[in-house]
């Protein structure tokens, strides 16, 4: 059982963009995205109108944070220096910032953006006001590719998620509100999996459970962004359902289309079209393979079908501290310009969702699970049954 | 009871951009940001990899947006045409937002952004490589004060926020897991607002509902944005909740410091040096006071206390279809570069949050409430008690 990334983790991270910046002209690399600082880090904040920037040097990793999260980041054992501006717009984060980089000997950085993003109102200066900024997508790119420890975090999310989608299989029943039957899958599954793991998990999340579980019901599931209806469940109902959990800030992603009572003849008809395109998407997947071709075949078999006017979006996506992460599973993916060399193919490491769906007028029909990219093949990490029986819900 | 903004409210948003426009060189607005296209078609989605842009002319009003948002923007009435790009990174999607602008004889915007925003790892161009753009901030600007009916939705948002945290409070005792309390709580308030509302209520979640819960206990409680402890309660336990819901996209904010069985002395000190600074903070706010001030009667009520040391972030901040919104509550306000003349004052319409808050080594203290400002006045919408004994759970 793994729920934490061992400490490691954050010395090969350094490290390695340590070596990328020894590439470059720049005297320290800097970073103001959230992600990009957690996993460097490990250091999680609620990105507010309050910037945070993070400096790394050959020596030194020193953080740029408001005061309300200063007593976070002391701690930190990976953070040499910490500095702190009050709060925002009363004092000038960027200046501070500049102070940062001034007492870190710094004149030139390679920075993921030329300034703090502009979350909830913030609006400041840019960072190349007070030095030269080349930019750099370091940690963005790096994140693709998933350590055993990261795979394991996610595995573990997977499990918990399987609990979650089970209890929403179980509570649901003609004349239950969905919403309700959601948030009471996620309480259970996020009381077990509290229950489990003891002192051993590193909570996320502020006023709420680990683990989320829920669908979208009826008509709604025919946008694939639907809502959940305020609508109570009745036999026919079509629920397209997600469950996920947090695990030292890693998901996974568990989707099934299900039916409460027997499906018609039409859904069942869907349903098992949508079934086989995501077989083929698993089949396709592994390494080397052309990140293009298992969005191609899944659509090479809607053609055959003639059921491409049903399809809304392409296959999967990678998944890891970011909920979508490139690549894409998208069948122009080799022609995208932000492909470097190498990279129009899939790694070992990689974990992508594989999610096709097919969505007629009524209805939506989607399942999506977690597969991670191995040396010689790939591994499931989402467990619930796929077929139509085990998400078929009599009473 | 209003859960859902009248048509005219658009049409009111609609003209007061085209008379920004007008006074304009450009033909178009054009909006990235998805809360701002929300604000002016009422068309919510949710942003991924995926952008969309909203245009505005003297006379038409249309969207791009990928192709699995179509059926939920082709029948709003407020937006004109709709174009699509199946998915990214297969299409380009601001291509598709250069052929609609051709197509609205546009060769110059008012863009609040020079292209679209890197959410989960989008890349692409500057919509200036296909027109001239102008960069504006006018639906930023008019959120700040919010109409009667604005104030309606934000109003009853309160009213379950304040159903949600009596559960808080009534399910709250030793040996309770603080998650699971937090989650039963946002479940049944959330089941008697559905019940409540019934089908006037426009539900914007995904398998959840609309009103959350909770809160962060112990230790925790002395970071600001601390994480809910995987420790379940026991006597003595500080706990500061956290209590909204969602109506039509509107947030209220509730926030209590709440004790499990009686509070030590030192608990009781810092709980009524807080409780006397929110009223300080209450009875400053009002319409032409400037923004600045109301912060700093605090600050000055917090140094005549000797407590300077245990703030950590200024008082508040204007709230809406955003968490958090400018203008924000800071003493440093008045100095702000962005603040425009007749800006540093506080308006009718704008709503505050009020939360000065003490952070000791040991546990936090910080009430939040929601107040509109009116006319003549203040009206507070959220309505839970503030007083120590209602915060005080005894069993």
């Amino acid at each position: 059982m793994s729920t934490r990334l061992p400490e490691a983790a954050f010395d090969e991270r350094l490290a390695a963009v340590r070596d990328r910046l020894a590439e470059t002209d720049a005297d320290a690399a800097v970073w103001f995205g959230a992600t990009s600082i957690e996993y460097l880090t490990g250091f999680h904040h609620v990105p507010t109108e309050r910037p945070v920037a993070l400096a790394v040097t050959d020596d030194r990793v020193e953080i740029v944070v408001p005061r309300l999260e200063v007593e976070r980041v002391e701690p930190n054992p990976r953070i040499d220096g910490v500095h702190s501006y009050f709060d925002y717009p009363g004092d000038a984060p960027l200046e501070t910032v500049a102070e940062m980089l001034a007492g870190l000997d710094t004149d030139r950085v390679a920075a993921d953006a030329d300034g703090a993003p502009g979350v909830m109102g913030y609006e400041g200066p840019a960072l190349s006001a007070f030095v030269e900024v080349d930019t750099q997508g370091w940690v963005a790119r790096m994140r693709w590719e998933k350590s055993d420890a990261e795979i394991d975090l996610i595995r573990e999310s997977a499990k918990w998620a399987n609990l979650g989608h089970r209890y929403l299989a179980d509570y649901t029943e003609p004349g239950a509100h969905p919403a309700t039957v959601s948030q009471r899958a996620s309480m259970d599954a996020s009381r077990a999996m509290l229950d489990a793991l003891g002192d051993r998990y590193a909570v996320r999340v502020r006023g709420d459970g680990p683990v989320h579980a829920g669908y979208i019901s009826g008509h709604e599931t025919a946008l694939p962004h639907g809502h959940t209806p305020n609508e109570r469940l009745s036999e026919g109902d079509v629920l397209v359902t997600g469950a996920s959990a947090n695990v030292d800030g890693y998901r996974s992603e568990l989707e099934r289309t299900m039916f409460v009572g027997e499906p018609s003849e039409e859904q069942t008809h869907y349903f098992e079209l949508m079934l086989e395109a995501q077989t083929i998407a698993i089949d396709a997947l592994g390494p080397d393979v052309p990140v293009a071709h298992v969005d191609q075949v899944v659509w090479d078999y809607f053609e055959e079908q003639g059921v491409t006017d049903l399809a809304q979006h392409h296959v999967g996506h990678n998944i890891g501290l970011g909920g979508h992460e490139p690549p894409y599973l998208d069948r122009g993916w080799g022609e995208y310009d932000h492909v470097e060399e190498g990279d129009d193919v899939i790694r070992p490491g990689q974990v992508y969702t594989l999610e096709p769906g097919l969505y007629t007028e009524e209805y939506g029909y989607r399942h999506s699970d977690t597969v991670a990219v191995t040396e010689d093949g790939t591994e499931t990490l989402t467990t619930f049954p796929r077929d139509l029986e085990s998400n078929t819900i009599r009473h």
